[in-house]
This record gives structure tokens, sequence and C-alpha cells, in this order.
């Protein structure tokens, strides 16, 4: 979700630099006026690499998701780290939202093109299925914690991860597409204020 | 946010003509291999006619946006259509995310493609703007008039309408680029569950 540097620590250096040129030339150029030329223009090593590597753009481009995908998945922070399951959650659904810098803005543009493929394109289509299905079910493990720890209420963890995917992914792709800074900020603080009270045992209500 | 069939009644028949040939022809291609031959291929009158109108394939892109735009705003359905604001909201939050038919998905896939060049694309970009703006818009003022009627809480409409229409856009989105019914309609009951005991007056609740 969030986009410190995803590309530092590769353990395959070439690789790494492929990704990152590919990122690179995603945010200077967009989907549609991207070539492979173009992230070959950003790729400091010989551009033939990147040749026997890759078929096409599409080709780099669904690898450089499943890239993404890798990372985000071995950068997933452990319960350990957070308080308990409600302080987890709650930073996991603030910090994609409450990110505004362009380095953000510029990853999510770029996610929003590729999921624009998706619809007819079945690579990316897959690829975006295995992403949302991961993060939807590390949102659900989190509530499932939640329930076991008596912080949260017995909610259906499935439904509420879907939820708070959803919403998350709409916001995000509604801020990069409109630049409504204020549109995300108010989604930020009613999803917040949904964990808080739907979730969270004596959360505040108003009835 | 619906696909019934927005160009039935075009007032402008050779409007409404090449309205339907871009769709038919984003439908069938997707943005990237759209080319303004094969939105021709799908108008019935002269091509001639299309690059009279329009400089190139996004320029009629955006006037197909606007165009959508502009049906939507007309067939905003009125209060009357509802006993109180309560069916109104539940009518329009369950309405985009209960369909699932071939017509539906295309038309979501092909807006979500749309999207996808808005982070590029000034143009496009003003276009979702507009459309987010009047959606939410829309949705505040149903709150606002549940507010006034008594049955719903004193929330705070905007916020209220920024997390409906971001989680309607977010879910109909991961639907046409991930395939999974199961977690659209996982949304549409947490959303419907929401607007029930978050806003409404008496609202079962858990606590």
């Amino acid at each position: 979700m969030d986009a410190p540097d995803p590309f530092e620590s590769a353990s395959d250096e070439t690789r790494g630099e492929m990704m990152r040129a590919t990122y690179e030339a995603l945010r200077t150029h967009g989907y549609s006026d991207l070539t492979i030329q173009r992230i070959g223009d950003e790729f400091p090593k010989s551009k033939s690499l990147i040749y026997q590597h890759y078929d096409g753009k599409d080709d780099l481009l669904v690898a450089f998701l499943e890239f993404l995908l890798e990372r985000f998945k071995a950068d997933v922070p452990s319960d350990d780290d957070f308080e308990d399951a409600r302080d987890h959650l709650l930073t996991l659904v603030e910090q994609p939202l409450a990110e505004s810098n362009d380095e953000h803005v510029d990853f999510v543009g770029a996610m929003t093109a590729l999921r624009g493929q998706a619809p007819y394109d079945e690579a990316y289509w897959e690829q975006f299925a295995d992403t949302d299905a991961f993060f939807r079910e590390h949102v659900a493990d989190i509530v499932r914690d939640g329930i076991e720890q008596g912080v949260f209420r017995e909610v259906d963890p499935e439904q509420t991860a879907a939820f708070i995917s959803a919403t998350i992914d709409g916001a995000q792709s509604q801020h990069v597409t409109t630049g409504s800074e204020e549109a995300v900020d108010a989604v930020r603080r009613e999803l917040t204020d949904y964990v808080e009270r739907r979730l969270v045992v004596d959360g505040e209500d108003d009835s």
C-alpha cells in the first residue's frame, strides 16, 4: 500500500535495477506512452539485458507487479510491532490514506494505470487478483487476532477485510485521479471511526 | 454508477451514435488497443463525421465521459421516488454493487481503464474530478435530507459521502480487475450494514 522504497534491498541487483527502471519510466510516462526503450533509458546497464529477460513492456510490467507483491509480503510488519490488533489495524488503515507526498502519489497513480489494464489483459488481472486477495487476507488475519485478543467484536473477518480493502483502494484511486486531498482525508477519518465504532469492543457509538 | 443503457435517449442522434460507437469499441478493445479507426468501425454513419468533431481518441473519450456525466445527472432519481432518505441511500449503495451482468462489468471495466489515464492526462483528470465531486455531493444531499427527516443521525454529510463513494468505487474497480464476486458481495453487505448501524436512527448496533 505504501511506497517507502520498494527497491532498496533487492537481493538480485540487476533485477532490482530493472524494476526500478520500470518504476521510474512508468512514473514519468504513464502506461500508454511507456515503451520498453523508455524503461531502458532509466536502466544503468546494457538495455539488451532487458530484452533477454522480457518479451515486451507488458511482460515487464507484470513482473514489476509480481516484484512489488513479493516485497509487500516480505515487509508486512509482525503483530509484535504493535500494542494489539487495534493498534495494528488503525496503523494499516491510516498510513496509505495519510501519505500525500509526490513519491506516494506517483506510485499509486502508476498502480491505478496498471489496474486499468486488468479488465483487458489476463496477466494483469491475475496479478491484481493475487495482490487484492493477499491484502484482504492480511486484514482478515488482524481482525481475527483482535477477536481472539478480546479487543474486537465478533464481526465477520472476511467481510470486514473486503470492506476496508475496497475503501482504501477507492480512496487512493480517487485521490490520484482527481487530486482531492479533502476527500481522501475525509475517508481516512471515517474509516478510522468505523474501526473504532464497529470493531473495537466498548468503542464509542451514538445509540 | 449503473449502466442500463446510457445512449438510449440521446437528443442529438449523431452524437449519441458516436458515443455508442466509442463505448462499443472501448468494451471490445480496451483503452490501449483502441484507435479512432476502431471507433469508426462501430459508427453507422460516415467516419469523417468523427474526425470533424474530435482531434483523436483521447479527445473523443473525454467527450464520452462528459456525455456519461450529463446522462448520470439527468437520470438521478428524485427523492419522491423513495419512501425516505434511508430507502434512497440503501438503493443507491446496493445497486452498483449488486449488478454482475456482462454489460455492467464491461462498463465499469471501461471506466477503470479510463480512470487509469487520469494521473497522466489533465483532461481525464478534470472529468473524473467533476464526476466524483458530483456523486459525493449527491450522496451528501441524501444524507442531509435524512438528518432533516429525523431518519439519520447527525453525522457529517460530506465525510459520510466521501466514505461511501470511495468504498463503492474501490469495490467496483476491484471487481472488474480481479473478478472476485465474493469480495464485491461482502463489501455490499458491509456497506449496507454501515448505513443501517452508523446512519439510521435506532439502527441496530453491538454495544
